[in-house]
């Protein structure tokens, strides 16, 4: 397997993947999370018995916090597209999204941003109690770039991705569980062992039978290559702009992409005034 | 502003109005009303500030009560086209789910058939605990026009849009909330409060970030126009059938339009024998 | 009427019919069924005025249990296409999901597999409390062939749709209702009125309303006649192999398809080591 220190691999057999990411302190999406996920969803896409991935956090408190801002984005931009013809985030999201493996994230802490994108692009999501899930932003002056509106649309009905998506506001686990924005929220202590309880089952089934039945779910939810094209096209369109970099300045000197501070809540601190 | 006397536009800030529906004295939606929504739709649609439009209703117990059944509606039939090449109910709904605003609707009291049509072409709906949301058409006699089958289906999924406009029944908030009518209903008195919160955050957005991101929703759950159309013909088809005739003077004799009366519990009292 | 013992039809009046099903020891779905079913769908798209049939079981423990692998099911794939162009069952499950009437499943007791199709292609489905759905074919190595992934991603998003199909658990009255598996779930002994009471009031209804908005709601969430075609095409490829035979085997041992055993929490069983 190449390199992708972010994520750890732990074969727990052949058919059953658990991979904890971890990026400290706060594990933000940077550029090298985007090109080792390129490197793990290849390996996921070939590897003939694999069946279930679970992906969970090495940081209680996030799970993905959202994309580094202080990253030289325009690289991305500039690098070449992967094998979907997509520019690479967006390419990781939609090869994510058809691995012939099945794909959970057991959601401890919060997931925003790109981290939410993310979770949107595996095939289940299961919750602790102190998960926290969120597109932020709208609220720092951008369209999503990870095109969760279609996701989103798809899980939750036009007017629950509205409200998530426009009002960039936190949804701590129960609430997101009521939406469908995860599947459900496990008791207080249990989400660990469910999902692994859940996970030994699908990897003990016969993987023609779990691959060839994700591909019908995926062929009735499945999102054109094109509409997350023109996500990426239109975060880049409104994410630097001037009238967007004192809420910014403001939001970075009071923590953001820090442990304490700002990421905590940052529903409500985006909407702070500044 | 043009005349639209029954919509009263409070602008609390360039970038976030309040309009308050008042057609006295259970918010009926009339011909007037189509007209003045029309004109009000184009302000909203013109409007380069206007970030985002909360609807409330001036009566406690009726939000909008349904059409007009005492109207000349063959004169909606008969009138130019709207922008978007549909007769003026049907063109106020399209056109309402693409202004480039975010729109809400802080739902208390009753609010059924073209009320209820109305309401889920908004992009969110918030319910106090008196809401009381349904599409009684079908217990008329009549296919309903403004096609809400098309976003129920979207928001509730096919087994309980079926219920819905089938079974023609009152859908009270906590129920209209699990099954996806609603975006969520709010404890007993915090409606407003937490439409103003809501509101006011996204007012204080960039509007390219709101409208960009809406466009994207939008486009993951878009109707056609032609389904609008074809709705609008099914109920004109339906609708004015003779045997339909005794059941609406029998509820017309029971009080149909009136505060008191059927108007609270149509949908107990549409399926009643008479 | 013509021959479909399986199914005992009442007309409670000319537009409202009680279908029980009741095929001994647990409504097994065998090539009986499929062919009196075809039946049965004939006489319900012929009758003018038929407007609300209501499906129950006459065995209070299972609704349908699942397609009897004890079947030659060969002769479903070398019988002659219905109507749709599709193979008998298939056939069936289209046919049904378009008929003009309204189609409720009043759903005591365990449906899975095949009959869990069946009641996803009724209109609408509201479950007793000792109700328990499922999809087990994943765990018998097998893509599920009546295509119960397309109507669940409609219902219950992609998420939960992976959840339901690729783990093959079973799927208890109360979570299926969260999940938008069923509409609702009614309290103890509350079902059969509840039902009765619902098909009663629409058959009340004109038939022109009725199903004349169903068709709205159908055409909104149809499901192509080749989406049909390909999941039966791959349960054929996948269904038969000789790797499923061990885990088959050992659940026949323990009572598979009989009313004790292993029937009763499939879900648990069918991934239980063999």
């Amino acid at each position: 397997m190449s390199n992708h220190s972010q994520f750890h691999v732990h074969a727990v057999s052949p058919s059953y993947w658990k991979v904890t990411f971890e990026n400290a302190p706060i594990n933000l999406i940077d550029l090298d999370t985007v090109e080792q996920l390129a490197d793990l969803v290849t390996c996921m896409e070939e590897d003939p018995d694999l069946t279930v991935v679970v992906f969970q956090s090495a940081n209680p408190d996030f799970f993905m916090a959202h994309f580094d801002l202080l990253s030289e984005i325009e690289r991305v931009y500039s690098t070449a597209v992967g094998p979907t013809g997509l520019l690479p985030f967006s390419d990781n999201l939609l090869r994510l999204s058809k691995v012939p493996a099945v794909t959970i994230s057991a959601i401890n802490g919060r997931v925003r941003g790109a981290g939410s994108e993310f979770v949107l692009n595996t095939d289940i999501r299961f919750a602790g109690t102190n998960a926290i899930l969120g597109q932020p932003e709208v609220g720092f002056g951008a369209v999503p770039g990870g095109n969760p509106m279609g996701r989103l649309a798809e899980l939750v009905g036009r007017g629950r991705a509205m409200e998530i998506v426009l009002g960039g506001d936190d949804f701590p686990a129960q609430l997101a569980a009521e939406y469908g924005y995860v599947n459900r929220v496990l008791p207080e202590g249990e989400l660990d062992d469910f999902v692994d309880i859940f996970a030994r089952r699908i990897a003990g089934f016969s993987k023609a039978g779990v691959s060839g039945a994700k591909e019908f779910v995926d062929a009735a939810t499945a999102i054109p290559a094109g509409d997350y094209a023109a996500a990426m096209a239109a975060f880049r369109r409104t994410a630097g702009r001037p009238e967007n970099a004192d809420r910014v300045r403001s939001l970075f000197e009071r923590g953001l992409q820090q442990p304490q501070g700002v990421e905590l809540d940052l529903g409500k601190h985006v909407a702070e005034k500044f």
